[in-house]
């Protein structure tokens, strides 16, 4: 399926193309020289909206989910990640335990567990699914859709290490974003690698520390290309925390919110766009879209108010502790796939971009969240020739040009959670 | 363009690729240890030829061309495998410069070097071309056959290192294979990389050697998979040097061709296979396919001697010494694209599986070299499901798993290359 682009690539010219372009050997070297101080997430996924105007990430996902949502035409490059990512964790590693997202039930959910089991076992692992359900007793069959089966079984921990039954891996994946607590079979496991680690889940894992980690590899970037790191960075602000009893009293988001605001109109003003600026309350953590809200004007907060107490209750509920919120400048997408808004999803393995596709909606609007019911998927067009740059072609003229940038901007988003996983490590020695 | 592989996908059923299907993880694993205690060459083509009763390397090129036979689709997986083997050997690398085959001028050459320079630009690095040629006193540009433009500039050497105009590079990457010998500007380089280095040239190198390491390395394979290490591996047998005008006295050689044709018969009887032997008989230096003869009988010979000699001398005239023959086992091609005989070649960079084509020759037989004037190209059809293996379907029936047991061949031939590349390195410390 090659995804009906016209709208998206006849935008505005985005002379942010033709600079990432124009720097792509210096641009890849930098990353380069970044991996050799920083050590990138196993795999990431990372949601970006292109304004026409600007383009940034949005969500950085360090569980990702739908890797079959990507083309087939990418699978080998994924499986050549896998391969380099478990060269340097664990070069002997002969079994690999994938957990899935206890969540996660849906047929879409096990092909994406297909199609991780295929990329590792590919890379040379024997891959093996141990589920997080306390409930399942005995090894059990799934059917796909596709007729396939996969086998989920119970996981067994026997002192320091976790495993299945006559199965003992060097390395654990992680597929469950840890958004419903950190189960007991997941605790202090030092004789094994856990990928990736249990502060990269949400309930240790804070966004705004994320924001903070991308503004600053966005100024170093925006340093090496000569530009206003804004193009590529949301502005935000965060609150203290908030209990979900207090959101009565909404002082201190209004005031977020305001200055978030104020901001982003100066920007506007400068770069002449004659957009209605907008900000994204969302909670500090958790990744399931719940309790996102748009707000136009600190006066909208007040019909927020009655939606955000859910949302963080449920968070609350989930045992993890009360969060802030975070304000973050909206980025509306100008990206259309046959009317429906559309906005880039880009995969990772290791440092490695492996692929990526359309989250598209047909009834959410430019400025609105589109996970959740009713949002569907296109692969990006990589296809027709594979997200490598083409030299010469005009600004917002080739696909492969606009993917290429895409790949850049989704690996700086993946910098900024090597950055957020290494000061947020628990188990990191403090030198100063 | 997808070739009609027909025959080859319904030929023979042949054992081998289940087994390797079967053996997937293990064979990663082998192949990642193996890569832990070695080497890989830079960069690696590999020819192969698959009589459907056995499949093996026929010719390791440590200096490939042809890369713009690769499908485009192929071209992010090379990408990535140049910025994984950059990262190893200069993380901090800047600028390239790739030197170009001396002899080789023609449209597809460039095409060639178009592909090389597009790749290490977009892994990361300014690529500029630098010519042996002592003629070329200033910068030329050549046109390509799609309208492009490619810029050789003539080599400056200054002290102990390497460069163009202003241009310092701290790695250089070598495509021409040294049969030529090696020129005084590529000698003492010891504060650049030069890769491949110069003993991976035909000046230095020796067929045998790589043979006896490619033994060694299929001896090894064969126990990891519980099999017969001939279905992988071309016997063979060498002569001591012989100067082009000792070829009157053939005695050596007949003994040789003798000894090989009887281990083959033997080889034949065992799995009942209906095809006469053959051997090949070439000179144990260079890569040219000049003195290259398929020899049936020992009689045969004598027809052979007056083709051998001129072939020899053609080395022996390149500056290098007099070199010995090889004998080696003739595997017959039974693959077929449209009624013309194929063999399959495979790409490799790092470690990587980054590619393959098909040979195919109209004009030649099933047991001659398809190297040579009227020779094409047709993209391995990696397109339809991109050499991931597919489980559970019939042996030979699937394409991608058949190119998956060619991606393994190919890189024990390259893992060979490593084994020999270590063995006759000049700069090795020795320590027994």
């Amino acid at each position: 399926m090659v995804p009906h682009l016209v709208t998206a690539l006849t935008g505005p010219i985005n002379e942010l193309e033709q600079r990432v372009l124009e720097s792509m050997p210096a641009i890849e070297r930098w990353f380069r020289l970044e991996w050799m101080e920083h050590t990138p997430p196993f795999y990431t996924s990372v949601d970006l909206r292109n304004a026409g105007f600007k383009l940034a990430p949005v969500e950085t996902h360090l569980f990702p989910s739908d890797f079959h949502n990507l083309t087939p035409e990418m699978l080998p490059l994924a499986v050549q990640a896998a391969m380099a990512a478990i060269e340097k964790i664990c070069p002997e590693a002969k079994n690999l335990l994938l957990i899935p997202d206890r969540q996660a039930h849906s047929p879409f959910d096990l092909l994406n567990l297909q199609r991780l089991v295929q990329v590792f076992t590919q890379a040379g692992l024997n891959v093996r699914l141990g589920t997080l359900d306390a409930e399942v007793k005995a090894g059990s069959r799934l059917t796909l859709p596709d007729g396939g089966e996969l086998l989920i079984e119970p996981l067994q921990r026997a002192r320091g290490r976790l495993g299945l039954k006559d199965f003992d891996p060097c390395t654990i994946l992680l597929n469950d974003d840890l958004s419903g607590g950190v189960p007991q079979a997941l605790q202090s496991l030092h004789q094994q690698y856990l990928l990736p680690p249990l502060h990269a889940g949400w309930a240790a894992r804070r966004k705004s520390n994320h924001l903070r980690s991308y503004e600053e590899v966005a100024k170093k970037f925006a340093k090496l290309l000569g530009m206003d790191p804004w193009l590529i960075n949301p502005m935000h602000g965060t609150t203290a925390r908030i209990d979900g009893d207090e959101l009565s009293s909404l002082d201190g988001v209004r005031a977020q919110v305001d200055a978030v605001l104020t901001k982003v109109r100066r920007k506007y003003k400068e770069y002449g766009i004659n957009e209605k600026p907008f900000v994204v309350v969302k909670p500090d953590q958790g990744d399931s879209g719940a309790g996102i809200v748009t707000v136009r004007d600190a006066r909208d907060l007040d019909d927020a108010a009655a939606r955000l107490p859910a949302a963080l209750r449920q968070l609350a509920g989930a045992g993890s502790e009360a969060a802030g919120l975070v304000v973050q400048e909206g980025v509306p997408t100008f990206e259309r796939i046959n009317d429906a808004v559309a906005e880039p999803v880009v995969y990772m393995i290791d440092r490695y971009v492996v692929g990526g596709f359309y989250r598209i909606h047909a009834d959410r609007r430019a400025d609105e969240n589109l996970c959740g019911p009713g949002s569907s998927f296109v692969p990006l067009a990589f296809a027709e020739s594979h997200q490598l740059p083409r030299a010469g072609a005009k600004p917002g003229a080739s696909a492969p040009n606009r993917f290429y940038m895409y790949g850049v901007i989704g690996r700086l988003a993946m910098l900024a959670a090597a950055y957020e996983l290494e000061a947020t490590d628990p188990e990191a020695e403090i030198y100063d």
